[in-house]
């Protein structure tokens, strides 16, 4: 199909001198094809959105036409953290607030104190007001100001040390964030960024498509996914004896897909490292609502950064978003970035990336608003958002509690305790004959497992390949989140699919299973 | 501030012996500096959003502050396509079915038919049970089935020729299809886009940050700002002797900034030359609702492809959004675009690109779908919603015809018809001393124009430069958005600046007089 360099045929109309100049030289053409559009789109990948889910996709909807043979009535989504998708309920406040905004009118209404609280009203009220033409007009670039100063405001409740709305941006979810940095600090193929193994594959496939390469740091699966500084240092210098500008460093804490939380020193010993590197910090923070162990808090980047006197000298770039936490409303496409410690000059270059994009959507803006500022004891909603949000977070811990003690029953599996975020990250210890089979399919075996379990239960998890994994193990991720009458079945028709499997394929010798139980020795160790 | 090429400075704490290794070589750093980030960034320019509007930015803030010696008490937007910033009134219809869909509660509560008209609630139950998971909830990447199958059946209603649904992308607003289109189609720096001009600066703006190559073709004013076949060809020739390798033509029908509406036969030639020379057809079609001639009436470029029989063999992408039209919900951010003529491995990639944003926002998808699929005759809704949209386009027409006729009686000023859009875009003579002045502050002169009228007046509008104009000419596009209460003092503010502005620069020459006569006589010519 390419033919980039082949002469130009006449397209028999056109007589001009020019015309006929430029085709006695090789003219350049493309016509559309695979092969001719940019090669870094094809190489990007995304795998919590990629070739499983696409099969699951076709098989949802044949299931929902009712013609099928597929030995389960209903598809599970498991590969990606959508909670209302799965029948988690919105947070009444947000969306009362919402509707409000979307009908100011109904704040005229003679009967609206029957149908909305005193707060939401007020809530709304004051919105209307202060966002110039209201949700249907396009904000600053980087969020109208009255929401940026609510977010600023929570941030420095939240860390007790000062925020600036002229430092916050905000996004579409969190993903435009890491666009504008990927954007703005890579360069040419030599700039890198340092980010961890397994990552979000967010972060891969962004790097690739801006052209740039990824210069990986592994979590230790054997210490509770732990993030060891001395191996950054070693990776880094690595990184550069291979000719690469390693500009930022991307951090998600707690961890997707591994749910780990950061210790306070952990940070300290990052920031200390950025900044003697003169790395940029991308802190992804959008799971810090999620933190399901009672010896673990969530602390800010941003407030280690200023703890230590740090914030004028590490870049540093918060991202947050409302698809996450107990909230999930993540078709809002509603987030935040904070940044600091950058010089103004690059600020400005943020602001131009955002305005081409006009602003990110006011539903979105306003939504992430009132995550930052939920209802206060004595306010007429608090009771309801307090019960809601507790109801939540204590079902998804209990979930998560379930969903891992079970996946460290099954044979040759191994599992971290999910401190934190909507994920389980098990390692999977594989019979040979299946890693056999799925080379000769030209696939990896996580992803022949994946799909023998999307074809068997109706459950669609991600390959941990997607994720990055270190070399010779196998995991897959999926997230906690089918509702308390759903996972319990989740887990039987996973443990039974788990057995067929091995069966399926051979089994599991026992060398394989004496070196998966130490492993799982390790990984409970790590907790 | 660059050491990208400087040694490493030992951190003081690393002693491994990887670092000691890599710190005999020379080591790659770049501190994060307005020096070290992404060049094209920084080349990218968006006038729309430029630095006229920075100015107005920092002057509403002392407006609205009360201290300050402005001569104005208001700040007037007419940089931007942004109609409910100046008043203008959401959609009724639209914004109630939103708030059922925020709050779907709400329709189970006793009272809501004193609340929601019949036609509202049943639209909201419909989208309510059909979009799954609701508005909190990632859709597809394209965008929920529903919502696309909305879409395609009202293209197909539109058009007359039928439309698929798996062609159908939603997008937020109709700016990330432009961007999924450039890193599609650009490969590397000579792959270019015939872009008109002028042009909306989007264009402009993503092909520098994509590492592409802007090819013009001029609009001519003369004509009404017409699109010639013949001089499409001979700039695509112009551009092949440069050798680049040009992959698409973007056209703006209705035109921005221009408001010029093509024709029927125009727009056949268009299909033709591109189905000649292999180029993919970027038809930016944003504005198909706002045409205010009697005499001409909105095509799509789809449905002029089908009733040629070149649907498959010109590769078209045909963009709308919801914050242009009478509807102007900016702020949503929703728009789609319709793919036809594209392999399906292609497509596959737009669909990934789309996955790695992981889905447009819920809000603005259904109120596109609801822009498609508005009250039809005998519903509740339709009387008002009939109302308020003959209102406010017959306001938009008069407006119009108001700011333009006004326009065209000031000195050196001529001004073509607004055809359609939402804009004027005058051309203005500027006194010889002016164009001086502006050279002396290395900036454009009507950039010079703009700012003077600011600070004078208090009307932001945006300098031709940042369209593209022809060598010698300079203009500004102004929207004619304000209300019908604001736009008469708009227009006579305008006049009074123009006057005294001519007079501080040393007025017209007797020359510069007669020509811009001429160019009106040839611009009224064209009309």
């Amino acid at each position: 199909m390419t033919n980039t360099d082949a002469p130009s045929t006449s397209n028999g109309t056109s007589t001009s001198a020019q015309d006929a100049a430029a085709q006695k030289q090789p003219v350049r053409r493309a016509p559309l094809g695979i092969d001719t559009i940019n090669k870094r789109v094809i190489k990007s990948e995304y795998a919590v959105r990629g070739e499983i889910v696409q099969l699951a996709q076709k098989i949802a909807k044949e299931v929902e036409s009712g013609q099928h043979n597929h030995p389960f009535d209903k598809v599970v989504w498991c590969n990606i953290g959508n909670p209302q998708i799965l029948g988690q309920k919105p947070i009444t406040y947000f969306r009362q607030v919402l509707a409000l905004c979307e009908c100011p009118q109904l704040l005229s209404h003679p009967n609206i104190r029957e149908l909305f609280p005193e707060d939401v009203i007020a809530r709304a009220q004051l919105l209307n007001k202060q966002i110039p033409g209201g949700l249907g007009a396009y904000s600053e670039s980087a969020g109208a100001l009255i929401i940026r100063q609510l977010v600023a405001d929570a941030i420095a409740k939240r860390d007790g040390y000062p925020a600036d709305p002229e430092n916050i941006y905000m996004t579409d979810g969190a993903s435009p964030a890491v666009h504008y940095m990927m954007d703005l600090l890579l360069r040419e193929p030599t700039d890198a960024m340092m980010v961890p193994i397994p990552q979000y594959p967010l972060y891969s496939a962004t790097l690739t498509l801006y052209g740039g390469t990824l210069a990986p740091y592994e979590l230790d699966e054997g210490a509770g996914w732990g993030l060891d500084v001395e191996h950054l240092r070693q990776q880094l210098a690595k990184a550069r004896r291979e000719g690469l500008c390693v500009r930022a460093m991307v951090v998600i804490n707690p961890g997707n897909p591994t749910g780990q939380c950061l210790s306070y020193q952990n940070m300290r010993d990052v920031l200390s490292f950025c900044r003697d590197e003169q790395l940029v910090l991308i802190a992804d923070e959008v799971y810090q609502a999620n933190i399901y162990v009672g010896n673990k808090e969530f602390s800010s980047f941003k407030k280690v950064a200023c703890a230590m006197g740090l914030e004028d000298q590490v870049p540093l770039v918060s991202l947050h978003s409302i698809s996450k936490g107990f909230i999930g409303e993540c078709g809002r496409r509603g987030g935040y970035m904070e940044v600091t410690g950058f010089p103004e000059a690059v600020k400005d270059q943020i602001l131009k990336l955002a305005s081409i994009n006009l602003c990110p959507n006011l539903s979105g803006q306003i939504c992430c608003a009132l995550m930052m500022n939920p209802p206060q004891p004595g306010e007429a909603s608090y009771e309801l958002y307090r019960k809601e949000k507790s109801d939540i977070l204590g079902s998804l811990k209990r979930r998560a509690e379930l969903l891992v003690g079970a996946l460290n029953r099954l044979e040759g599996v191994s599992c971290n305790a999910a401190e934190g975020a909507l994920y389980a990250f098990p390692r999977v210890t594989l019979p040979e004959a299946a890693v056999a089979a799925a080379k000769k399919l030209g696939k990896q075996p996580d992803w022949l497992y994946c799909k023998e379990l999307l074809e068997a239960t109706g459950i669609v998890v991600v390959p941990g390949s997607g994720f990055g994994q270190a070399d010779g193990t196998f995991h897959f991720r999926t997230t906690f989140l089918p509702s308390e009458e759903d996972i319990g079945r989740v887990v039987e028709a996973l443990a039974a699919f788990h057995a067929a499997f091995l069966k399926r394929h051979g089994g599991l010798t026992p060398a394989a299973i004496a070196a998966s139980a130490a492993a799982a020795n390790g990984t409970h160790a790590g907790q």
